[in-house]
C-alpha cells in the first residue's frame, strides 16, 4: 500500500522504527522526535510538553510528552499512549537483540513490541488510511507520554492538567494499551480499579523477652489490625468490576535479636478498589480500624496513604458502542468490556472525557521476547480504521 | 583480717584482680589462672577442661572451665559461676576505665563487678573464712565456666555432661548470679523457665497485587497464625512461676516492590515457660497450629525450633530452707523464692542435683557503670559463710 500511496504508513515499519529507540523510561532516545516528524507530515499541530522534577527513587528525571492534533472542530477523538518502555531484562536471553526489531517467522520482536509503540504505529497508520479517503469530520489527536511505565509524575498527569486549564475539549479517548487477553479485540477495559498504598507504624517499647511486663511489644498489636483488616470485606463488586481487594504486601520488624522485643514494627498494603469505593473512604476507614486496635492496646498507631489513581468506569454509551461494533467488524468478535487488571494513564484521562483501551494481545509484554504478529499488528491497524470511522460521524 | 590470718581472702580484693582481667566472652585473659591460684592455695585439686568448636555466629571459640573439689566425702556443695563478662559498650561512658577496678566511696566499680566476679570471689573469701575456724564436714567444689554470656556452647553445659558421665556426685549447688533486687538477699532464684525459639516461614506464590488470584500471598496467611498463636493461653502459671509467655520477635517480608505479591513471609517468636510445658510439647503444639492453617489456605508453612533450656523448679527442702535461713540471719530479711527472669547456667546444673541462685543486687549488671558497694560484696560473703555452715552439717 505504501507504494501505491506513500502517505499511507505501514504500521509494521513504524513500530520497528519506533523499537529502534531505546526509550527505557525515563529515557527518550528519539522516540518521541521519530513520532512528531510521522504527524508533522500527517498535517498534526505538534507541541511538546516537557516535565520534570524528582522521579523514582527520588531521582530528578526530565519527561518528554506530546500533545499533536489535526483540526480544530469537535467531536475530538483523541489517542493515548506511551513511548517509553520497561527494561529488557537479560538482553542476552533474548532471541535477538531486544532493540534490533527483527522480523522473524512473520513476528516482530523488540522491547515495546505490544506495549505499546505497536499500538501507536498501528492508530498512526489508521490515521493515514482515514486521511487518504478524504478529510474526516471533527479533530483528531495524541496525548503521547514517555513516563507510564514509571513513576507517571510528569507524564500524561500533568498533560491533562495543562489541557484542562487551558479548556482543551477532548471528546472521547482510546487507550492503545495491550488491553487483549487471547485474541485480539477479545477484550476492551471500560474502567480501572483505584489503587492506594498505605504504610502502618506500631509504636512500641523495646526490651527483653523475658521481662514482657516492662516492654510493649508491637508486632502482636501489629497482627491484630492486619488480621481485622485482613478479614473485613470492602464489597461484593460493582457493576463489572471484581471485588475490592486488599492485599498485605510486607510486614518488616528488622529485629535479629532473639531475645528482645522490638521497638516498632511495619507493614504495607495496596488495596485495589471498584467506584464502590474511594480513596478518602478507605483512608477513613483504615484510620479507624487502627484507632480501634489503639484504643484496645494502647499503643500508638501511625499511618501514611498514598492513592494513585481513582476507580472509574466509562458510562455505557455511543462511544463504548462504536468501539465494540469496529472491533467485531473486524475480528467477528465482540470484545468483552473488562475492569480487571492494573492501572494505565487512564485513571488521569478519565477526568478529560470517556476513555477505553483498546490494543494487542498483551501476554508477551515486560517479558524476553515480547513479541507481536505482523498479521495482528495489521488487523489492529483495521480495527482502528473502523474506530475512527465510526466516532468521527 | 587478712592482715591477722594471711589465708583469709579479701573479697573487694579479689574481685578486683578479677575485673582487671578483660574477659569478655569468650576471651579468658588470665581470669582463670587468677582464680585457680587461689583455690589450689585453700587445698582444692583444681581441673580445667577446655572445650572447642563453633561459637556464636559459628566463629571458632575455645572456652576455659574448671572444676574444682575440696574433699573426697559427702555431702559435696558446689558453687557455680562464671568467669566472662559482657562488653563494656562505650568505655568513655565510664566513671572510671571498665577493667580498671577502682573503689570510689565505698562503690568497687567495673565489668563483672555483680555479674559475678563479685560473687564469685564473695565465695572463695568465705571458703578461706570456712576453712580458718577448721576442717569443714563433706567437700567443697567449684564449677566455674567462661561461656555464661555467649552461647554456653561449651561451657557449663559439657561439663555437666563430663561430670555426670564419670559419676561424680553433687548434693546442692548454688549459682552465684546477681539475684537480688532491691537489697542483698531479698530474692534467691529457685527455678527458671525455659525458652524456645521457633521460625515460621510460610511459602507462597509471588504476583503483582492487580493480579492476586494468580498469586499466593504469604502474608495473611502468616498473620492468621500469629493471630491463633498470640491469641492462646498456654497455662495460668506453675506454683511459684508466672503462666508461660509467647512474644513475637520479628516479622520479616522484605518487599520493596508495593505493587508485588511476596513469595515468602517469616516470623520468630520466643516463649518462655514453666514446668506446665516441656520444649517437645511446645513444638508440638506450634507444628500442629501451623498445620491447622496450611490445611485451611493451602500454603506450606515450614518450622524450626531451637529450646535452649527446659523449665525447672527445685523441689522445696532442706537445702532450700537453709540458705533462706542463713540470708535472714545475716540480713534479717528472708529472701523471696522466685521464678523469673532470664536463663542462667542452672539450667544444666539441675541435671546434677537442686540449684539455688542467691547473689548481689544485680541492677547495674550490662550496664555502662556496672558497680557493687563494698559493704554489700562483705555482705554476701556472710551470707556465702552461713549458707556453708548451714549445708555441711
Amino acid at each position: 500500500m505504501s507504494a501505491a500511496n506513500p502517505r499511507i504508513i505501514d504500521p509494521v515499519e513504524l513500530t520497528r522504527e519506533l523499537i529502534a529507540r531505546p526509550s527505557v523510561t525515563p529515557a527518550d532516545e528519539g522516540a518521541m522526535d521519530a513520532l512528531q516528524r510521522r504527524l508533522t507530515a500527517l498535517g498534526f499541530t505538534c507541541r511538546r510538553l516537557a516535565f520534570e522534577g524528582p522521579g523514582g527513587e527520588g531521582v530528578h528525571s526530565r519527561i518528554e510528552n506530546l500533545y499533536a492534533r489535526r483540526g480544530t472542530e469537535g467531536p475530538n477523538l483523541c489517542f493515548a499512549g506511551h513511548t517509553d518502555v520497561v527494561p529488557t531484562g537479560r538482553a542476552e536471553a533474548w532471541s535477538s537483540g531486544p532493540f534490533d526489531a527483527e522480523v522473524k517467522d512473520g513476528v516482530l520482536y523488540g522491547r515495546g513490541a505490544v506495549d505499546m509503540k505497536g499500538g501507536i504505529a498501528a492508530w498512526v497508520a489508521a490515521v493515514s488510511r482515514i486521511l487518504a479517503e478524504g478529510e474526516p469530520k471533527g479533530s483528531l489527536s495524541f496525548l503521547i507520554t514517555g513516563d507510564e511505565e514509571g513513576p507517571a509524575l510528569h507524564g500524561t498527569k500533568r498533560v491533562v492538567e495543562t489541557l484542562m486549564a487551558e479548556g482543551e475539549v477532548i471528546d472521547a479517548c482510546v487507550v492503545g494499551e495491550p488491553s487483549s487477553q487471547q485474541a485480539l479485540g477479545d477484550t476492551i477495559k471500560i474502567g480501572r480499579r483505584g489503587s492506594l498504598n498505605s504504610w502502618i507504624t506500631v509504636h512500641g517499647k523495646q526490651g527483653h523477652v523475658a521481662y514482657p511486663h516492662r516492654a510493649a511489644n508491637p508486632v502482636p498489636v501489629l497482627v491484630r489490625l492486619l488480621s481485622r483488616l485482613d478479614g473485613h470485606v470492602l464489597d461484593d463488586g460493582y457493576e463489572a468490576f471484581q471485588p475490592s481487594n486488599l492485599e498485605l504486601t510486607t510486614i518488616d520488624v528488622d529485629n535479629p535479636a532473639s531475645n528482645v522485643i522490638p521497638a516498632e514494627a511495619k507493614a504495607r498494603l495496596n488495596i485495589r478498589f471498584n467506584p464502590a469505593q474511594t480513596g478518602d473512604g478507605l483512608i477513613d476507614w483504615l484510620n479507624r480500624e487502627a484507632g480501634a486496635v489503639q484504643a484496645e492496646t494502647g499503643l500508638r498507631i501511625t499511618l501514611e496513604h498514598l492513592c494513585s489513581g481513582e476507580a472509574f468506569l466509562t458510562p455505557e454509551g455511543d462511544f463504548t458502542r462504536a468501539v465494540q461494533d469496529a472491533v467485531e467488524a473486524v475480528t467477528g468478535r465482540r470484545p468483552e468490556a473488562s475492569t480487571t487488571g492494573g492501572t494505565s494513564d487512564a485513571r488521569f484521562i478519565r477526568a478529560l472525557c470517556p476513555v477505553l483501551e483498546l490494543g494487542l494481545v498483551g501476554q508477551t509484554m515486560h517479558q524476553i521476547d515480547e513479541r507481536v504478529p505482523v498479521s495482528e499488528l495489521q488487523a489492529l491497524t483495521d480495527v482502528y480504521v473502523e474506530v475512527i470511522r465510526r466516532v468521527l460521524v
